[in-house]
């Protein structure tokens, strides 16, 4: 019908939308078997050669047809970050349904950085939002918002907390923010976005679960402020990267009540558990934070690109972010006051895609009770992957468990051997990673961790795709043995 | 087949598919003669509270139906920003084919923000970003990097500045950075959240085209270093969102060159015309800024959350954000030199939503040429629409032409009275918006310019959608005159 190339006519449309539907109907048919990544390095730079495609001046020969033929090779060369057997870094299971919300906004497309633009539609975002909020522990003040991921939540935080506490007139070199050694490494991106030198983020001690040691905290704020420097934030962890530790929530509230310090909870990976019984337990005081980091993109288990920073007083993140604008006037006639808010004034983006939608869509499509069973299950298949290294090490296994699960993340390692060096114990490391990976039935990532001689090479899982369950913990323990058979 | 109901069986999921294709393409059949925004204000408010709707436990009544029901009503109270006549701020086209990139990215869901992990998917990406890099005038150097959307994009061009020539050891309040009163508000937004105290954005006079003016700048800047200040950054716009207007950019370069100053250009309205010959005539100098921001949302008419940043030398931008972490060792392992850049060395985010998609099919599916196309029609709209306002001026319509159009923003107003108030002028002119906007064919936003007493309201008409032609200038035009008629 249309003569215009970019709207192109309904069958055509349809017919791609069909393509593309087979395609990824596919694609999930064979996820229960798929293995956790295909190959990277050398193999990964051949592929990417391959199908590299100079951008043409017409239409690509093909069509569509070999436009999915190319994405399809391109994702061959990728860790499966979906599939049940990935418990590599955090996982990212993207539940299917995602796909529909996005299908609807993009070809919608309407604004919602501002809620006079598109009040009801802002409204679905603000109640997901207004929802969360509550289940995190936060009242009627709270707001939330929707950002692309965990990074540029605590990046919001950490400008809504410097601007609470330190305002425009501030040397940023004496202002100081505190956090484990084990933090998330955005955070120092975030404060060093802001304005902080790097060194101003202070590395407290962790305890020997891998926790922000309160005690340690409390000497470095005090050194600081003896030394005229200008203590503002402490960002905790609620489930770390490395090793799922759950800094002290409670303790590290009364310490930034007393000193008048923001306190921030990066939750990305870990906060969501909050959802269900166990995880709000193992939780405790995560509401007492000021603000917190969580990502629907692991969590709640969205495609990627759905981050969430919830704060306490919404206030504090829209002071930090309210500018206003002449050619925007026309909003200011409407009653603003009724409004559901609006992302622009309490984030950095004005234009953003409507991400609102892809958390409401799934919860209104598949209720809300599913995510928090789907949560609660992860913590058992941890506690069952955990309880048989126990009874691995126990067996003899020259194992030793570097941190049992706060959450569904925990790690081990191969015991270092009388006199051994630390490179040669990092080899075998290495190499019983390798063993475990090269079986293709699960993918685990590493980490280092802090020993009296450096740095210790150690294995980590991480539980979170609604895809993996127990039987896929079981396969991760049968490749270890098998691997641990191999290096011996 | 699955028995979680995060996992629907491929019949489930085929059938929900169906049902938002069937909403989709029903929506695009309607747009050739959609109107440009239902009711917003008090009747958005209702409908806002009417499709409210309590996170259920268990998945809504009525399943995806209801759902599509409630968003589609939630829709019915927006500004259509997709409606050919929508002329208003800028307008968001959405081609329909960029919900085939995400309906793909979404399923698969690979993490993409580090080449590592995904050199072939980075690799289509990094084709996009070098090809970009070269329309714009880069070389090789150049590196590209994909934003939710021009705010975003707009910070980390200040960021990569900040560090390039202020570093960490120096006193923020001393930094300054300098643009016309024009420019988007998002850049102080920008200059704040990287640190700088809001009034160290320096505003510099514009000339009678609204446009930067270098005298000015040269002025400002030397008054600041005579202060003690450290002036860094110079922001200029190639089409601002208020009258369309393009910095003059080879002075403003020149400026920077003999200054040591980092000259970003925001470009995220106006920088994709360079695409099309007679854009590129009129954006001459584009090449020479250190960096420039643009919106494939909006140039390139592609669905909202698709922003871009291009920096000449991309190693300013990685050394502003390339933060190192343990956790991500394994990667270490591999040949980096010959990966396509990681978003993340290059960005403060790590997850991310796999934009490269999003404008790679398009393009391969398209060609480039329609996009070279449709720009240069949307530049002929504009002159449109001006030579008949031109004609209508000298035929004794009481208006004025406040803006000739730079791209295909224009600007014009009612002609104020002899000794007629400020406000009552500003009346006269919100009543012929109202009068143009309530015929409901087209919609024009306003805003503020400065006048010798105050701030005087402007109309406004941006063309940008790949769905507005000359026919829909015509309705303008119809419907200008006729709230003129309306007036007397």
């Amino acid at each position: 019908m249309s003569a215009h190339p970019l709207e192109p006519s309904r069958e055509q449309l349809s017919t791609w939308f069909r393509q593309v539907e087979t395609t990824v109907l596919d694609h999930l048919d064979g996820m229960a078997t798929a293995d956790s990544g295909g190959p990277l390095g050398e193999a990964g730079l051949a592929l990417a050669d391959e199908v590299s495609t100079p951008l043409p001046d017409e239409p690509l020969e093909g069509g569509l047809t070999e436009v999915l033929r190319l994405v399809g090779r391109a994702a061959e060369a990728t860790l499966n970050t979906t599939s049940p057997g990935y418990l590599a870094y955090v996982p990212g299971g993207g539940i299917p349904t995602a796909a529909l919300a996005d299908t609807w906004s993009n070809v919608f497309n309407r604004f919602t950085g501002l809620a006079a633009a598109a009040p009801a539609l802002c409204r679905l975002e603000a109640d997901v939002l207004t929802w969360l909020a509550h289940e995190f522990g936060y009242d009627d003040r709270a707001r939330g918002l929707l950002t692309s991921g965990g990074s540029l939540a605590n990046f919001s935080a950490v400008v809504a907390a410097r601007e609470k506490l330190l305002g425009e007139d501030v040397d940023l070199r004496t202002a100081t923010a505190y956090t484990s050694g084990q933090v998330h490494h955005c955070i120092a991106k975030c404060t060093r976005l802001a304005g902080l030198p790097f060194a101003n983020l202070r590395q407290v001690d962790v305890d020997d679960r891998w926790r922000l040691d309160p005690d340690a905290l409390r000497k470095a704020i005090a050194a600081d402020r003896a030394a005229g420097q200008r203590p503002f934030l402490i960002v905790a962890s609620s489930g770390t990267t490395n090793t799922g530790a759950i800094d002290p929530l409670p303790e590290l509230a009364a310490i930034a009540k007393e000193e008048d310090l923001w306190l921030h909870v990066d939750g990305a990976y870990g906060a969501a558990f909050v959802l269900c019984d166990e995880g709000r337990r193992r939780l405790e005081g995560l509401g007492e934070a000021d603000s917190i980091t969580f990502d629907p993109h692991k969590g709640l288990f969205l495609p990627y690109g759905t981050g969430c920073l919830l704060v306490k007083d919404g206030e504090d993140l829209r002071r930090a972010h309210r500018v206003g604008a002449s050619y925007l006037q026309d909003f200011d006639a409407l009653d603003r006051s009724r409004e559901a808010p609006s992302a622009t004034d309490y984030g950095p983006e004005l234009s953003r895609d409507y991400r609102g939608l892809r958390i409401w869509l799934p919860f209104m499509l598949h209720g809300t009770r599913v995510f928090r069973e789907t949560l609660a299950e992860k913590i058992e298949v941890a506690r069952y992957i955990h309880d048989e290294l126990v009874e691995l090490v126990e067996g003899g296994a020259p194992l030793e468990i570097v941190a049992e699960p706060q959450l569904s993340i925990g790690a081990f390692r191969l015991k270092r051997r009388d006199g051994e060096s630390l490179d040669d114990w990092n080899r075998r490391n290495t190499r019983l990673q390798d063993g475990i990976n090269d079986r293709q039935r699960v993918r685990l990532s590493s980490t280092n961790l802090p020993v009296h001689d450096g740095a210790a090479f150690t294995l980590r899982t991480c539980v979170l795709s609604f895809r993996t369950h127990e039987e896929h913990g079981r396969k991760f323990l049968e490749d270890l043995r098998g691997a641990l058979e191999d290096l011996t």
